[in-house]
């Protein structure tokens, strides 16, 4: 993995690492150590009905999630692998254009915590609330826990 | 939407429908009306740890339950929107081979029990359980939440 923090770089990076993501139309990922947001353009992810297929909006969240954590990580120089352990998932609207994810970080209490566990344990969960937002609506509500595992 | 109830013609449709399912090595749909079954390819779903990607997992456990719903619609000539509500997902085990989702009818009594409800008001709820795994072990289990609304 490389060590940039660089948003750009690291999705370009994580490209080359996840096919399917250079199937989904993803634009810039931005990242300012406070909030994440990825887009993607509609016409990749459409469905049967003309509107965002589900598969594409939670592999959207799930990856966005993963990104900010891996992200915060980075930040504090910590190398480590990063997982999506379990998740609740409600879809509250239609996308019919394009869209974006977005997740904030956590806490400084919530982020201490997990990044003080993570020293101590090797290992540590991190929840995080991700939105699939069109024009500022939210269209997904995610909540996921992801762990991350110190590399020895 | 074609009327056929054939899983290889209606796989073909589907993809025709949601360009993203073209990306994901997706083998031969099976569906005998008691259990559906959809196999993909772990190369194209592979993830940065070479092992099988979260959103990938994601995206076939939702389509594999949309398939099983709007197939057991189509069995009773029923022509319906079908759409996934919300769901939860555990991520129990990493995938690192070809893996598949498998998705079983619920009891004759909650099939039984929705079809009543969609004819009477037009749109019901059908809860499915979905797993995916890889040589009969379980990596993910998704339970979601499908509504149909019969199209006027």
């Amino acid at each position: 993995m490389p060590t940039t923090s660089n948003p750009e770089q690291f999705l370009v990076w994580l490209k080359t690492q996840i096919p399917l993501l250079n199937h989904m139309g993803l634009g810039e990922l931005e990242y300012d150590g406070k909030r994440l947001v990825l887009p993607a353009e509609l016409a990749p992810n459409i469905n049967d009905k003309g509107t965002g297929f589900g598969g594409s909006l939670a592999t959207l969240a799930t990856i966005s999630g993963w990104c900010l954590t891996t992200l915060l990580l980075r930040e504090q120089s910590l190398d480590c692998d990063v997982m999506i352990r379990d998740c609740e998932m409600q879809y509250i609207a239609p996308i019919t254009n394009d869209f974006y994810a977005q997740v904030v970080v956590p806490s400084t209490l919530d982020v201490d915590s997990f990044l003080l566990r993570l020293k101590e344990k090797g290992r540590a969960r991190l929840a995080l609330d991700v939105s699939i937002k069109q024009n500022g609506i939210v269209a997904l509500k995610m909540t996921g826990n992801y762990v991350a595992i110190q590399r020895t």
